[in-house]
Formats: structure tokens, C-alpha cells, sequence
């Protein structure tokens, strides 16, 4: 067997994200000793008994030591605080990087506290479900996903390559952009969506007129596909909207603006702006299909009776 | 075997939900004949390729001739010109019936057009896909799902119960209730979700701080979910825009008072009611896949590599 790429990564966090990264990085021999940190007791029991890793650490300086790669899986609010803890016990040369949704507050938050001999360069695999905790994990997450690298300023080329050959290894596809770039980007494609989402949820669970049985029995007609972004992580999403706040408040006045003219269309009964744009938006989903990101199975895929 | 449940039925169009009737009802043998008409003779002759029915006319008052179960399966704007059409050749006794998304217009429409002498139960079932056409129809769509019919006043129990019956027969549940309700209900759980997916995806489309390319290719973040509702069929969703105007405009209200908390939430860095709001959201979740309207696979079952 081939010598591993890693000879000892560190996991910070093992969530959806981390576990499905031990997963995978266990599947596939990326490293050749995997170290488990996370701030809860229970958690670090649980990621144990699930033997996602070699050893465990509730401290998670202690864990870093004489890691050569170093992935922080925490909500984007935790960044500074784990960045200030583990920087003295960073080995010198160590790849340090995060699977964060916002990559600015990352940079910012994180690049302070770092030394200048560790190679520090800000990840986001567009990768995840709904569901969270070590048990959520799977190996196969990352596969024909995208992770972008935001690297900063000055970046050593071959330790960026490195780390990109990492995600290859996990599956994945890599792509590069600047952390304004990406904070934009993802703010259209994650973060406005997953907002909606909890915020029909919401709308809806605070009707009276219609009950919550009502909405629970006939949710299949539109409104469940809305509940699963809905039930991610409350932590990570609060942390993503406080700490891409920019962004997220341009694209939420664009959708708003955009929602009052659908509201106009639909009180004067202009039929035609309402089915211009609903014909419109039928070929990104053909576009999103054919690039692989998406299943072209009737409703998801899911399963109707026997069909 | 035993007489089925209807000499004749009459499916007047043969899109998704039509052509899951004709399906399902030749698989149940719930009726003796099914008689398909739709004025496109493009899709009249696809549904005879596909064998959908036993006779196929384009001439819907010609197919509705000693029919005792008649179905509308059309956009709900050409609810009226169809039942002018069909009133004259309509046997007496016959059920008249329709699957339209919004059922106080419906009945308006058609009610001063059908003879005295049939019984007309407006219908709806919860069920449908993102796909459209004769082609894209399946056997088991109305598995499970629920129907709800919203007869109007001096119902013959007996022609209600033969038709919820027919819905059993299809795999539906039936629940019963007054148009206004319906068109209440329906525009928070099915109308307004459509309207928010599709104008999510007008607004990504519209973008120009962020290419198209970058939209597609990082949607499994979250954007795709939207798409899956935003690729449906223009023609039925202008018509539920224009024919559930009040309710739909009630909803899309507090759907836009509630997204202006949010924004001020995220500008004003209230992580607690962001907490708040993403957490008491998952609950909902829970609750429809515990009543058996939605999958508990992560990410819709949608296959994950090899996983």
C-alpha cells in the first residue's frame, strides 16, 4: 500500500460534515492516523463508539499535535475561538483548513490567530442533508460535489495542491475563487434558499385559518420539499446568516423585489408575466440535471407505492 | 370478476394526473371503458401510442356521451369553456368531476353550465410531479395521498360516496371539505411554494455578480430543491395564480412580513430569533414524515454515490 497523503489528520468538529470526512478519509487511506476533537463529551463518546477515528480529544490543542493536515468541521461562528486555541500547538508546515459556508468570516476570523508557519488555506465543500451529528455521516457525501478552496494571499502552490488532491480523494471536484466571490455565490445557491425555507415553515406553522394537521396532511402538493432545508442545523444556520450578512441582505432585497412584482402580476391578472416567468425557470433545473447535480427522477426519486 | 365501479369514464385531458388515472383505473379495473379526449391531437394521439384508453376523441362532448363518470383534467382557467362544452352531450345520472388545484373558481365556473341532472362533486387530489404529459403519468401517483373533494350544497350521498370510492380504489385517502377552505389550505401548502420556488430561481437567473454556471454548478447546496417545483407546468400554475387570487395574496402577505423580520434579524445580529425561528421549523418535518407524506431518507433519498 502506498504511503498515505496525510500522515496524521486532525478532525475539529465531527458532524455531518467531519464524520462523513473520517469516513471517507478511512475508506480511501487519505491518512494514515485520524485524530477526533469536539468541544461535547457525549459527541467524542459517540464518534468512539462509531470508530470514526484512532484517538480522541476533548482538548483540542492536544489533538492538533503533529497533525500535517487540520479540518475545522464547526458552525462559522466557532471559527476564532478554535483558530486562537489550537494555534500554539500547530506543527510547523501543517495544511490548516475548515468546511465553513462563509469564507470571509473565516479568513477574518481565523487568519489573526495563526502562525505564519502553517499553511492556512479557507475550504467549502457544497456538499450535505439535513441531517446533522456523527451519525449523519457517509463516505460517499463529497462525490461528484464541488469544493471550493479560497485561498488567501500568498498561498504555497503545493500545499494548495495537496489539500485539492485531498478532496479529489473524497470525491470531489475542485474549484478556486476569491472569499468575496464565494460569500456571493453561496449566498444565492445556499444560504437565500434555506432562509426561504425556514421562513415559509414558519409562516406556515403560525397560521390559524389553516391548522398544523392541514399543512402536515397535504404537504405533499409543494410544501415539504421546502421542510427539509428547513430541518438542517439551527447553530450552523444562525452562525451562516450572522456572519454573511452582506450578501445574504442584497439577495433577500433582490428576491423580495422580485416576489412583489410576482404579487403585482397575480392581483392584476397579468396571466402573461406569470407564465413567462414560470417557463423560464424550467430550464435550469434541465441545465442543473445535465451537469449531474441533480437527480432527473420524478419528485427526487421518491418512492410512490410500488412504481 | 366483479362489475367495476363505472361503465364509462370520460378523461377530459391527458396530462400527468390524467394519465395516471387512465393507469391506474385499467390496473384496478375501475371502470368497463376509459374514453380519453384532449384538443391537442398531438397528445391524443401519444395517448393512443401509450394504449392509455379504449376510445380517443378530440371532440370532448363527443366523449362524454353515456359516460357515468366524467374528469376534468385541465388547467383550471378552461374549467368553464369545458363544461359548456360537454353540459349538452352529459348523460343524465353521470358524475362530473375534476382534479383542479383551486376549487371555489372551479365551481364557479362550471356549476351554471352542468344540467340539473348530474352530479357534480368538485375534487382535488394531493399528487402530482414536476413532469407534464401523457408520458410522465404513473399508476401509483395517488398511492397513499389524499383526495379531497368539496361537494357543493344538496350532494347525493350515494354519488359521493361511489366517486370517494373511486379515489380509494386509486390509493387515495379522501378528506371533505368546503371549496373556500380548500383554496385557504392549498395556497399555503402547495400554491405559495410554487410561487416562492419559482421566483428564487427568476431571481438567481436574473444575476449577473453571479454567472448562471456558478448557479448550476453549486446548486446542491440548496438551490436545486427550489427548481424541482419551479419546472412545473406554466399553463396549470398561471391559472392556480389567477383563479386562487385572494387567498394566494393573503399568504404571499405573511409570508413577506415574516421574511422582513428575518432580514432585520440577520442585519441587526439577532442570532436568538434566528435560533429560534431554524429550530421550532424541524419539528414540522418530523411530524410529516411520521404522517407518511414524506420520506425520512437524508436529502429526499436522492442516491449519493455508491452509498
Amino acid at each position: 500500500m502506498s504511503d498515505p497523503l496525510f500522515r496524521r489528520l486532525t478532525l475539529i468538529g465531527i458532524g455531518l460534515i467531519g464524520s462523513s470526512l473520517a469516513r471517507v478519509v478511512r475508506r480511501e487511506g487519505l491518512a494514515g492516523e485520524i485524530v477526533i476533537s469536539t468541544r461535547s463529551p457525549q459527541t467524542l463518546a459517540r464518534a468512539e463508539e462509531l470508530a470514526l477515528g484512532d484517538r480522541y480529544c476533548l482538548d483540542a490543542a492536544e489533538a492538533v499535535e503533529g497533525a500535517d493536515l487540520v479540518i475545522l468541521c464547526v458552525p462559522v461562528g466557532a471559527s476564532a475561538a478554535v483558530a486562537k486555541w489550537i494555534a500554539p500547538a500547530l506543527a510547523p508546515g501543517a495544511i490548516v483548513t475548515d468546511v465553513g459556508s462563509t469564507k470571509a468570516s473565516v479568513v477574518a476570523q481565523m487568519q489573526p490567530h495563526l502562525p505564519a508557519n502553517v499553511h492556512f488555506i479557507p475550504g467549502h465543500p457544497i456538499a450535505g442533508t439535513e441531517y446533522s451529528g456523527p451519525d449523519a455521516g457517509f463516505a460517499a457525501l463529497f462525490e461528484n460535489r464541488w469544493c471550493i478552496l479560497t485561498p488567501v494571499e500568498g498561498t504555497d502552490p503545493a500545499a494548495q495542491e495537496k489539500l485539492s488532491a485531498f478532496w479529489r480523494g473524497c470525491g470531489s471536484n475542485i474549484d478556486v475563487m476569491d472569499p468575496d466571490h464565494h460569500d456571493l455565490v453561496l449566498a444565492i445557491t445556499s444560504h437565500l434558499p434555506h432562509i426561504i425555507a425556514y421562513n415559509i415553515v414558519g409562516t406556515a406553522d403560525d397560521l390559524q385559518t389553516v391548522t398544523k394537521s392541514e399543512v402536515i396532511k397535504y404537504s405533499a402538493s409543494g410544501f415539504r420539499d421546502f421542510t427539509r432545508l428547513a430541518a438542517s442545523d439551527p447553530t450552523m444556520w444562525r452562525d451562516v446568516c450572522l456572519h454573511n450578512k452582506d450578501a445574504i441582505l442584497e439577495m433577500l432585497s433582490r428576491f423580495s423585489e422580485d416576489l412583489s412584482a410576482v404579487q403585482r402580476a397575480i392581483r392584476w391578472g397579468d396571466g402573461q408575466a406569470l407564465f413567462d416567468l414560470f417557463t423560464r425557470t424550467r430550464g435550469i433545473r434541465r441545465s442543473i440535471i445535465e451537469a449531474g447535480q441533480e437527480t432527473d427522477e420524478p419528485d427526487f426519486g421518491r418512492h410512490h407505492g410500488e412504481a
